[in-house]
């Protein structure tokens, strides 16, 4: 049975990972035949967003991992445990968090730094030659755990995009269900909620995806 | 264009709203082509659940509203506000927060009190002839909104089942992705992650009811 790792940043939008994209994502996976093991790094979020008013909650403090463990219902572990040997692919779905928690690109842009647990982990899968698909804002990682000139795609935020530009990327316009490839590293990315305006065209960019990491898997 | 209110229950299977019962019911409502609004009432939690431990943590609080906004992105509204008049329909996705936050199921079994606002919308629906769907342990508040009698399932646990029958329901046990509807009050259950081992059960249960609530919209 084939296995996949996916990294999540949170529980929600606007500083957690998307809940939408992750819920889809495990049941992509599932619905594929595929056996998904879930990870997020143990250190506490950038901020709290109340996401009725979508202030900041000066007086809170939450855990990624802990609350990333809501949406894997109990069943995750600390990114800093995550193996690549035991897994075929690797999965990144969007959100805030990715952004926030697992690099600092939504506050530093280009200078953005990703979380050493996080980067460690994606670069093994890499390292190893094994296919990972990262959606929505998290593409934003890639320019730090791939070689210069690699393709990814945010959608078409022009401004995003020149950021990672910078940052070493190749971006690749997309449209909202597109799946932008680059064949040197197998590293596959989509818009989903960058420019989703509903659940039902995030599920499309998020089973399209899921659908063409599985099938890069050897 | 048929509308569907969704009632949230905070956001985190332990102490909220299902998470994944939540999404896949906002995904299968749309692609119904339905019209969803998402509402929860503004009060505090029962109580925190560390997702990562399972264990209370005494020392935070949260806002039932405010948490299931995470899953509805935001776009949500307090339940004391829900007008059944502009909806055709209401459904009710599970986790322990149906238990805990939208009755009192979860501490006092068999004697428990529904939330005043989510009981007098769940009345409004059903007064109005309106069909209701349902899910997983939501089913612990139909007893308190409709007559002596009504039909209903949590799936197979025989306590629980014990326990809405002298609350004054008829419990029929159910396979997971089994529907259970009550013909005279146009009521709609299922046993979701009461029953479901992955989220493929889970889908399959919710892509179930929600196709047969949508169906009963007259």
């Amino acid at each position: 049975m084939k296995k996949v790792a996916v990294i999540l940043s949170g529980s929600g939008v606007f500083d957690g990972a998307e809940i939408h994209e992750s819920v889809l994502t495990l049941l992509a996976l599932e619905r594929a035949g595929v056996k998904y093991s879930c990870f997020a790094p143990d250190i506490n979020q950038l901020h709290v967003v109340n996401h009725l008013t979508g202030e900041v909650d000066e007086s809170d403090t939450r855990n990624v991992l802990v609350e990333a463990a809501r949406i894997a219902r109990g069943d995750i572990q600390n990114v800093a445990e995550l193996n690549a040997d035991e897994f075929d692919a690797l999965m990144l779905p969007g959100g805030f968090g990715a952004a926030k928690n697992l690099c600092t690109f939504a506050v530093h842009g280009k200078d953005s730094e990703v979380n050493e647990d996080v980067l460690a982990a994606c670069k093994a899968f890499a390292d190893a030659g094994k296919p990972a698909a990262y959606a929505c804002i998290a593409p934003a990682i890639i320019p730090a755990v791939y070689p210069q000139g690699v393709k990814l795609t945010i959608g078409t935020d022009a401004s995003t995009a020149e950021a990672l530009n910078a940052m070493g990327a190749s971006h690749v316009d997309s449209s909202v269900d597109g799946v932008v490839y680059d064949e040197t590293y197998k590293v596959f990315s989509t818009p989903a909620y960058m420019l989703a305006a509903n659940i039902t065209e995030a599920a499309a960019s998020i089973d399209n995806i899921v659908s063409k990491l599985v099938a890069a898997i050897d």
